[in-house]
């Protein structure tokens, strides 16, 4: 492999399709089944309420303002006796759950994990971060606070490579005290960002520079280490990318990050909850490489529908032998590398098997995307 | 290994020995502990109370609907001071305990997991699904409702070949709509049983035909997609095992599939759950694969006394080397095969190691079984 | 390597540095960052609160007796308008975090996982432990009830050889029945601790007598198998390592167990919260074998800051080929073996990444400890 810093060699994918172009894309794939074409084949007239309408989180079930549900699976309002109230329970129901799938990619305000482009100083590439707090629209029209890193949930995605001079340039805008820890990386201890064991906390205004030549490569992340378990659920996290100098050990034709979180801004990927997730679109025939990080508190089994996906790296290490899988079990802090033979077209379902992370009586939410085969 | 479509060539357990066999069976086995002949070694007097009588589920501790018992496992009532009645409060612990394992396996109504044997349709391999409300008996008088399919919890076990054309004919009998989504199973995208991305859900009273040449071996599972969080737990999951054309990499004299559950009803390994669980019971020197199949909402960490397990596939997919272990971590989605080497003689407690899935201050419930090697 | 009984070949760390050699240490390597040095850098000005002070177990958050936190984190009370009063918050927060880490290791009565050493009974070794209650400092200040064997949360370590006759005397002087399973060891049926199934259970004032020759190396454990969901949670557990008689696969400098447990005494390693817990101290280039072993309910994703950790076994069972990461994921039962390489110098934090396990809005607590490179 060419030795180079451009940190875009392999396609990394970052902008979600608009809803008009994924349509659209759809419509004239007419013979590969998409979500759209689904929906024409399967489609029944309705009047689509909005899903996940109100102010509770992604993670919150739909509609579960109104239901009282709980990780079982709710529970659903006993209809009226007889076949044909039965029925219309069921598609009221049905219809929840096609309003939410049809407004599949949905759009919302704000997109995490986009890559970062650094400034160049001296031959170090310099990353400004500032941590601050807004509102972060996590599924449609459902705004929550968040704490964040540029603006972005998860914070802007930091790529380089082995052996770059880097510096992260942070400032702290929030009322409390922060700290950035490099997690995974084998930074010197005074880079490490635990306060008072490695560092002074940052405080309320104040600026810390972290400097260093980057050690291993791997897929790393860099999260909050000071008051870690209000501060990283409430957004201030992100994805360090380090490129091995020599290649990765596995050519990829897309390389997508996908970060868990569970916590007050529910179950997200990439900051955001179905149907504001994102899509991974690539065509038949591509490799894809797919970069599992949980920043969350929960284990997340992650469950690609229609094909296998071969488990290459662990926390940036190569594993002696990759081997395959379908339901990929991610813990808290752990990440995985793994890749993606496009060989099945189609619209995949692509979800954390923890049923409840996912769907509930008024639809999918949460920890659901889609791998679209073209 | 010879290429056909009979799916026994390896015997598949699935008849729970009667508790008559099973007693009588144990004390023939008199050189070898078994529960009985424990039973007859250990004995105390006691008046056995039932255990589990009521109406909880499976998974709710024994006593719980009395006790004010929790998952650190519960609080026994102070007893009163002295030795005396200390030694009575804990005789009548042990009582309930010993009931409990006395009783094991324990007769309810209904089986699940049974081997389904298919219509053949020119060639093709029929099975005939259908979803109803039922009511289970998860352990012993414990009823609980269950959703089914042809009535039993899990649904009824296929077994196929790699390449076999196999029908599946769905009949939803249920009050709201479903489909059936084969999980691991590298389907044509129309049949991955998905509403309104891969076909529209199936209606009361309405009928789906799934269709598909089967595509990749391994054990894998079938069930619901449809408000999936709360009809999973409620009974819609089976195994699909797929044999490999050219044989399985371990040769085992017995082939033993264990859905594990959680939710409403409770802890269960194959839709019960302890007493009312089966015993595995093979013969010394004989090789056991035990196919795990989390279908749950938490991770089962399986612990088998006595003996390793080796490890040999993962999701159907072989691990390019097999490893030891006697506590095998299963999330929800997940399967593992893993082999036994039936060597050490004895009856052997084989549960879920977090420990509150498996006892509590009554007794053992739940996801608790026994390996017997006679 | 050669045959011997002696378990202390490689040296096994089990004594705590006190807290005077901790900071006089720390002082003396002063080109090395370490938590003294680090404060002496960081320090402000503060009256350190004594953190965790009350009665509150070691897994709550500090202050939780006062705050209303919960385990996204908790929640601050809100700071009056104003940068100059949220400065002030901040400050004040910080102290807490600060007075915990200064405490580090903080001095606490109690020490358990202490290598036992048996009585000599014609060429067996015996071990007598006496399981009774007590009361246990498990963070500074932080009395709760514990079931404890020989006075030690966890019981006094065993360690053995491969082949060697072991006799346990076991006494329970707890109000209680109890039994000891030997978890992970092929012991015959007859002394696998089960009560009613192998064994009567063991009542209170009474004893009973395990005897056998130590079948299979590797990291075991031994704890109660009698309403173990309370048991076990209360203390009643310990390590048992089998040194193999041709010697480890990987040669260690230190040799340090690290027993996970969570429950009623809150979120502990080797019975202690932060800032209780031992520090790992080792000089560079040292190598660390570190076995961990889950004796709770939940999973613990231990994540070493700063290095890799090279997996080599699981269950006392080598891996075919060991594994890196820097995060790993432990669940109840399960037993790991990792080495690390120390390479890098500092303190690295070393803590559960389930982030509400290890820190709360008042600082650290809980699964946290550090490991000292020198």
């Amino acid at each position: 492999m060419p030795e180079t810093s451009d940190p875009t060699e392999t396609p990394v994918v970052q902008s979600t399709p608009s809803r008009r172009a994924f349509l659209r894309g759809a419509a004239v794939a007419v013979a590969v089944p998409a979500v759209a074409g689904a929906l024409a084949a399967c489609g029944n007239d309705h009047k689509s309420a909005t899903p996940n309408a109100g102010t509770a989180p992604a993670g919150t079930p739909p509609g579960a303002a109104h239901a009282d549900s709980d990780h079982s699976g709710g529970t659903m309002a006993p209809h009226p006796q007889g076949p044909a109230n039965a029925r219309a329970a069921a598609d009221e129901m049905d219809r929840h759950h096609e309003a939410g799938i049809k407004s599949f990619p949905a759009a919302t305000k704000g997109k995490g994990n986009l890559v970062m482009q650094p400034r160049m100083e001296n031959g170090v590439k310099v990353y400004d971060l500032a941590a601050a707090k807004l509102m972060w629209e996590v599924a449609p029209g459902q705004m929550v606070e968040a704490w964040a890193y540029n603006g972005q949930v998860p914070g802007p995605q930091i790529r380089v490579k082995e052996g770059d001079r880097v510096r992260i340039d942070f400032t702290n805008n929030l009322e409390e005290s922060s700290a950035i820890h490099f997690h995974g990386l084998q930074v010197p201890v005074a880079m490490d960002g635990v306060p008072f064991i490695t560092q002074p906390p940052v405080k309320p205004g104040e600026k810390f520079v972290y400097e260093f030549t980057v050690p291993n490569a791997g897929s790393h992340m860099y999260h909050s280490h000071h008051n870690s378990s209000k501060q990283v659920p409430m957004g201030l996290l992100g994805a360090f990318i380090v490129e091995p100098r020599r290649g990765e050990t596995h050519r990829a034709d897309q390389d997508y990050v996908m970060i868990l979180n569970d916590g007050p801004h529910g179950y997200t990927l990439n900051g955001k909850g179905f149907p504001a997730t994102e899509p991974i679109v690539v065509n038949r025939g591509q490799k894809l490489r797919i970069r599992f990080m949980n920043e969350g508190m929960m284990i997340h089994p992650m469950h690609l529908h229609g094909m296998g996906m071969l488990v290459t790296h662990k926390d940036g290490y190569p594993q002696p032998q990759p081997w395959m899988c379908d339901t990929l079990n991610i813990a808290p802090g752990e990440r995985w590398d793994v890749m993606v033979d496009a060989q099945n077209p189609g619209t995949w379902a692509f979800h954390c098997h923890i049923l409840p992370h996912a769907e509930g009586p008024m639809g999918m939410f949460g920890m659901v995307t889609a791998l679209i085969i073209k």
